[in-house]
């Protein structure tokens, strides 16, 4: 039997020691900026994307140190996507993770920026950084630009960047089932979908199976979403590390609010269910895989 | 002689018609971030970049279309960043290329969202697009690569978003001569430093000719820059399309300001010279990129 907390904690120190090695100091110049990135990429994330990704990679055969830049990527990407979402023109959202937001620390210029600084980085660190595998395969340099498109896609104006702009214009309206599954989908879904099918690419995984790993993230994704809702309405804010009840005040529909409290608990758990059944013919390398998509379920903050 | 006025149209059409193709239309889903997108895209920009781009995949004996992906990126990448920096959070400006900034017609949120989607979109082309040439060579896939890489660290932290951290804290201050220098080797430099790389990556260019024409880049992105500051001095609204006097009002510290105008004229024609010196090795093939040189000290708006 795997057991799945130390294996989270030693992926996620994994994550945390390459982003580090990967990213400029402190005190670089000019100051400002990387003391802003730093203070959101630290903040005490569940680096839930990109353990996905390393999963992923194992799932398939392949070394979790060869999804490190994939893994960095997509965590930079989510930190860039959170800055950005609690600006006071966004969200106007003052803590997050149980710190006050960038914007509230750096002001909102070095708060935009620091974004595009990690959305850009993101994009530097996949297509170049050296995994801690010191003997790159002739077809990694493939992989990578196969991976810095999925990643863009995914991210983009029809992705991560898309459902916000959706979830934006649909607060204080009444919203409709298919409206609130495309802003799941594409806000959040998007982004957990990729990590899993990076990680199977730089893992070099089969075309087949980086399709059932994209599958796998797509599911586990929505079910992390609705769980984020039920948090939303049933945390407070010191669990939670950011303020509760907030969709309910920003009048933006949710999970809950749309089907119940109980149908969205059991959609999770079914959504977590499936996604465990689609990697059972991985075996044990999927295994980590499965243990994630329950802990997506049962968490609590 | 070459008709240089025909070239720098031609090849802006080309420009234009290969980002148009690989951008969602107008009303695509969600419209109001496609609108904002092709808004200031399409808001008559010179596409001196991606023009610097192809010229410079022409000089290594490449076809121009083989730069067109790269291109297109740089030429997101810069609207990108005029749309964030007119952010009231930024330089707080409401008229660009004669038009109305982006956020004072879409809003705040959007015009971030529409920065990050084309920042983010940038590397998506880079990284699939077809050029025209429907025969990709096998290294075209490693010139991407490359290509991407060297793009995300020109427009990153230690970049042009670096130069306008830098620009934006020493607003009000006096500034010396470096940090001035400084400025405009991130924030305009590094991406027409760029600009030229990336087109002698993608026309199959030799690493000397690549660094080479990094350093025509280099010349006339700081060229340009003090062309900028002067036309800010000397220019009115209606022949620049933008706020005039706007570095004066902001207490930007500017090469006119700093040097004098004389000195600054003087300076930018020494940028300019020295440039086509660089480039005069490669015979007819770098005469476009003489003759940009040229235009950017001349031009007027």
């Amino acid at each position: 039997m795997l057991d799945f907390d130390r294996y989270l904690a030693e992926r996620a120190r994994e994550v945390e020691s390459f982003l580090d090695r990967n990213l400029p100091t402190e005190d670089a110049f000019p100051p400002s900026i990387h003391r802003a990135i730093r203070y959101s990429l630290f903040a005490g994330g569940k680096r839930l994307r990109p353990v996905l990704a390393l999963a992923s990679a194992e799932a398939v055969g392949g070394r979790a140190e060869d999804a490190l830049p994939a893994a960095a990527a997509l965590e930079m990407i989510h930190t860039y996507s959170l800055i950005h979402d609690d600006l006071p023109a966004m969200d106007n959202d003052d803590l997050r993770r149980g710190k006050p937001t960038s914007h509230v620390v750096f002001g909102e210029a070095i708060a935009i920026l620091a974004g595009d600084a990690l959305l850009t980085h993101a994009f530097h660190v996949l297509a170049t950084a050296a995994s801690t595998n010191g003997t790159p395969e002739t077809s990694e340099g493939e992989r990578r630009l196969r991976a810095v498109s999925l990643l863009a896609e995914a991210a983009g104006m029809n992705g991560m960047i898309g459902g916000q702009v959706i979830d934006i214009e649909s607060q204080g309206r009444g919203v409709d089932e298919k409206t609130l599954d495309q802003i799941h989908q594409k806000k959040t879904g998007a982004l957990m979908e990729v990590a899993a099918r990076l990680g199977a690419v730089m893992g070099g995984g089969e075309d087949d199976q980086i399709e059932t790993l994209g599958g796998f993230g797509r599911e586990v994704g929505l079910a992390f979403q609705i769980v984020d809702d039920l948090l939303d309405v049933e945390g407070d804010a010191a669990t939670l590390g950011k303020s509760a009840g907030k969709d309910l005040k920003a009048g933006k529909a949710t999970y809950p609010s749309v089907h119940g409290l109980e149908n969205a608990r059991s959609r999770a758990r079914t959504l977590a269910q499936r996604a465990s059944d689609l990697v059972a013919p991985f075996g044990p390398a999927g295994e980590p895989l499965v243990c994630l998509a329950r802990r997506i379920v049962d968490r609590s903050s």
